[in-house]
């Protein structure tokens, strides 16, 4: 892993400028502080024949999977995202699935790409975490240096052909004034997860054990806290890990695909 | 107590229609269910030289203390909630604290009006339970044909002179997606106390027993639910009793103003 940019205040030209860093094989590691204020997505490359399916599965489970880019098929671009970006180039570390099987770890999949490949770039929560933090609404596991508690609910999400699967959220612990005031906030960004799925009574939702969660690190509760649940990016991941293509390439987790697109320029309100 | 009033759907007529029926006596009870779809208020009147104090109570407590009309002193009239509004006599049932304690409870307060008297009409949660049962958003004690449970906090709201004194919240118990949709929806209507100020852990804010309010009926709580709890506007009712003022006139409790606005005009979103 090369050493990480040297991240300036927020200005015009980080978003660009870390993705040519990453690009030109200077930056291997994590997004997370990168290109401060703006989008950071979660990466999802299928073959056309799945192509459909899966922008049914992300239409029809709107929560977990926000669709903010898809491409042409074979086009490595995503204008709309940035003008620069080139998907097979710019994202720090790649993962390549093969028949739903973690394949191979690489840092450039030009090699790999292919007239038929659809790129599907998915909001994430460093979108809300920032307009929480901008609020005073602070998290634990930021403080902590952690990763947010995730948990397998018992929840089904809406099928789309090969895809399904049970919802994975993840959870914040709050005080009950910050959990009122976060509900308003993520509400103004529903395509980043947008507001809470849940909030208390985890057993309700198929979560035994608060302190043991499916992915992330423990999130230290605290007895002035509740918890709150948000839709989790990673309930696609196991849709297609269940769905088993051919061919499947997303990036690797926390290596994300950096956005010429302003956080707060997500919000409805 | 009169007939209550036959009470057909929403029209335009129906809270001047309700208003004309109280002030000429053929209605003296309650106000819940007339008028539907219009705002009704909170009616306090005091004597001017209280009246800029109680006025910055509101302001510095808006959320128990929404204040939606305020007129000028010895003015009988509001005629920003209702054209033909006559405070002395729109009102199915008053009554008068004389020292802080109560005098009388008349039906009509013209012989007791005086030039100095000031009338504050406060927003109140019938409009936001309409918008939360409009939204499919169940609520417990209106199924139940009960008072919703009210709770004297450990909260001080912040002091204006002599009014001062600990929040009231009312709790409506909800499933945790309900709570999250009922942030959402209260949010909208500042003027109607709001959103909540509290979710969860009643002990926080010096709740012992849910099942044992300060004022309304128990709640009935459920397993799967949680208690949301919103500022209420019982509050300032506390405040004026500590502050013992000479004279004071409100309505009697359930017996409110009903006004020409409609609930929906208050949202701000």
């Amino acid at each position: 892993m090369a050493e990480p940019l040297t991240e300036p205040t927020a200005n015009a030209n980080s978003a660009r400028d870390a993705r040519r860093a990453i690009r030109a094989g200077r930056h291997r590691g994590h997004t997370a502080g990168l290109a401060h204020g703006y989008v950071q997505g979660n990466l999802c490359i299928l073959p056309l024949e799945y192509a459909t399916e899966f922008a049914a599965y992300c239409q029809r489970n709107p929560k977990p999977c926000p669709l903010i880019g898809m491409s042409a098929p074979g086009d490595p671009r995503l204008p709309a995202l940035a003008q620069d970006l080139d998907i097979r180039t710019d994202v720090p570390c790649y993962r390549v699935f093969r028949d739903g099987k973690l394949d191979a770890e690489p840092t450039d999949i030009r090699d790999l790409w292919r007239d038929d490949l659809v790129s599907f770039v998915l909001g994430c929560s460093f979108s809300f975490e920032q307009a929480l933090m901008a609020d005073g609404v602070a998290l634990r596991h930021v403080e902590r240096g952690e990763n947010v508690a995730m948990y397998k609910t018992n929840i089904e999400t809406v099928p789309a052909g090969h895809f399904s699967g049970k919802l994975v959220v993840s959870m914040r612990p709050l005080v009950p004034a910050q959990a009122i005031r976060a509900v308003q906030i993520t509400s103004r960004f529903p395509n980043v997860h947008g507001a809470p799925v849940h909030i208390g009574l985890p057993e309700l939702i198929g979560i035994e054990d608060l302190e043991a969660p499916f992915a992330g690190d423990a999130p230290h509760m605290r007895e002035d806290e509740i918890p709150v649940f948000w839709a989790c990016g990673v309930t696609p991941q196991i849709a297609i890990e269940q769905a088993r293509p051919a061919l499947c390439i997303t990036h690797k987790p926390g290596a994300m695909v950096i956005t010429d697109v302003l956080n707060t320029s997500l919000a409805v309100l």
